[in-house]
């Protein structure tokens, strides 16, 4: 009997999981039971993660408590800091500089303790973006405060400045809204680690390593630039349409799982509204909403049957633009919030585990004969 | 339409490879159509990766040029020796620090070239697990030998010294024997990491982190300790009897694939029996063969239906316990001939790519509501 070819694994569920719940055809997406749209812009990202990582959210001791946990580890060790520095002294991406830090984030660390492993990774992914930016900005990387919390410390870590309340209020949002969400790609590859009995450390570092490909993670900072050309130019209609007539791909629009607006852009896009309204660039937000309009009108002008709505990176790229985080960390930014999702499915595929193991389909050469190099 | 749960994947196919083919019924592997036992007893590991790489075996020429191209891809940087030094002061596993010095592989790089970047990858493996065991020893790490393959550069820089030939041909034979083997968890989770578009460098230190887990790469060094201990107490029966009736797991028997004898363990016993005559321990190498009889006898007879032989771990322990490499790094050996496989199977993915994202089924909480933290 031949196994069945099927390269993108469309159709077949890898994992039974209590994390996130996606209805594609309709657009909801919840965590742990919460619609996205209530728990994003109520939750701390430390909620979000206990949420995660124990199905309920924390009392408010508890909440303390972990909020203190995952400040007290976000030191990284001085050979990580070395890695870092020439990582941006090479203007290396920053999703190299994370792979790199995040493969290491074991070095110093002598208990084995799988809780305070969880909380030690989530914990220093801010720390090691923040450092490689310091460095790649000629700067030294800025030493965490305790007395922040995790959204607010990484803002803090990358300008040396206390964050507003605006800032931190959106980027908090953008991380809670992008924690989790189904069996991605990223979040695949961390189970099928862990799924050979291997630790957290590396799984979360094939997660890294699968976020960085554009087809993935990589696409909000191209977001930002064609919203920023576009805003330059201020025709929206051609530019779409020239990219449709090119039989191009319209970034920000179309998504494998939604069918319908993804969820997480309307939640993006009310933080954006907010942040961009008190104080920001109000213009420029406009103008992303009115591409939004004429994107979408035209797409389904052009591509009656293929249903490309706006995706997460639409405004994504609108929204951490706007806090502050530069388009370079973009999906470093991603991985920031998305490692909550990765730790609570890796411990979940530990709970359960079978070896993932796919076959292939041999189509090479057969019954070849071994030949000596002198003869060849 | 609900997908349909496939856990282990069983019964996928994911991908069309023409890198290996595995008949698990007949128990026979071929390496681009060559037979295993042809192949790996005759190619020198370069062979074996051009052959991987390109699909037919270097002319003379290619093969100088393709050992000349590695050799010269040998070195690491002095950040990444600080990692790996500081991970063999601690004592991390010899995986981790493979993780730590994969992921950072490309420090130092500033062309980009994919052909360079393949060879670099595999050159590195065996500098890096080689400084992280000098370190562990308490001595510097060796510079690597230009003069010397592939196989006993790595020797050479493990010891200091410059091995045998027999030495190097058991070795080989080895890095030939373990180089692809289809759709395994690690060279999957590289096809993962590839499918979004991501580098090889992330690829293979995906594969690395994969390879960590005992359900996968993890089993050789304690075969060996179960060997040594066995022969010591000169009782394989009892041993074999008392884990059996215990309902354990008896280890190097038994594969996910093969329901006849792996392959490639008669390639190992075949390589361990010329390497333990020519001056080995033959009593020991002996004990083994009969250690293997009365085990293979005894799992017919507890499990009849289960068809349990021998695996290709148990004869790695043998030879590579043999050939001089200490039992902490049988795992980290193994990447370093499969980094290989792992390479060649990016390419692949590359050449003809689809997103490899399955699905999850939900079966968690629904329908919640927030409350804020000071009500809970």
């Amino acid at each position: 009997m031949t196994d069945s070819l099927n390269p993108g694994l469309e159709g077949v569920a890898v994992a039974e999981t209590r994390l996130s719940q996606i209805n594609g055809g309709q657009g909801n997406l919840a965590i742990r039971g919460f619609p996205i749209d209530e728990l994003a812009g109520n939750a701390r990202y430390e909620e979000t993660v206990f949420l995660l990582l124990n199905g309920r959210l924390p009392t408010s001791t508890e909440y303390a408590d972990f909020r203190d946990e995952l400040s007290s580890h976000r030191q990284i060790s001085e050979e990580v800091q070395a890695v870092l520095r020439r990582a941006a002294r090479e203007e290396k991406p920053a999703m190299d500089a994370l792979r790199m830090g995040v493969a290491a984030a074991n070095l110093g660390v002598t208990e084995q303790d799988q809780g305070e492993d969880v909380r030690r990774v989530i914990a220093v992914f801010p720390t090691i973006v923040a450092t490689y930016w310091r460095y790649r900005q000629g700067k030294e990387p800025v030493t965490p405060r305790d007395d922040l919390g995790h959204t607010a410390n990484y803002l803090y870590m990358l300008t040396g400045e206390e964050p507003s309340e605006a800032q931190v209020a959106g980027l908090e949002t953008y991380l809670n809204t992008v924690a989790d969400h189904g069996l991605n790609a990223s979040t695949f590859s961390a189970r099928v680690v862990v799924s050979t009995g291997s630790d957290l450390v590396s799984a979360v570092t094939a997660a890294v390593g699968t976020l960085k490909g554009p087809l993935h993670g990589g696409a909000p900072g191209p977001v930002l630039e064609m919203l920023r050309e576009v805003y330059e130019t201020g025709d929206a209609e051609r530019y779409v349409r020239e990219t449709l007539d090119a039989g191009e791909r319209l970034m920000g629009f179309g998504h494998r799982v939604y069918r319908a607006r993804d969820p997480r852009a309307a939640v993006l896009e009310s933080a954006a509204k907010r942040f961009y309204i008190d104080g920001g660039d109000a213009d420029f937000f406009d103008a992303a909403q009115e591409f939004e309009d004429i994107a979408t009108d035209l797409l389904s002008e052009h591509m009656p049957d293929r249903q490309l709505e706006t995706n997460v990176e639409f405004y994504t790229a609108i929204l951490l633009d706007g806090v502050g985080i530069p388009k370079d960390l973009f999906t470093a930014t991603f991985a920031i919030s998305r490692v909550g999702g990765w730790t609570a499915h890796a411990l979940e595929q530990m709970d359960d585990n079978r070896l993932i193991r796919p076959s292939s389909h041999y189509v090479g050469d057969t019954q070849r004969s071994w030949t000596p190099v002198a003869e060849r």
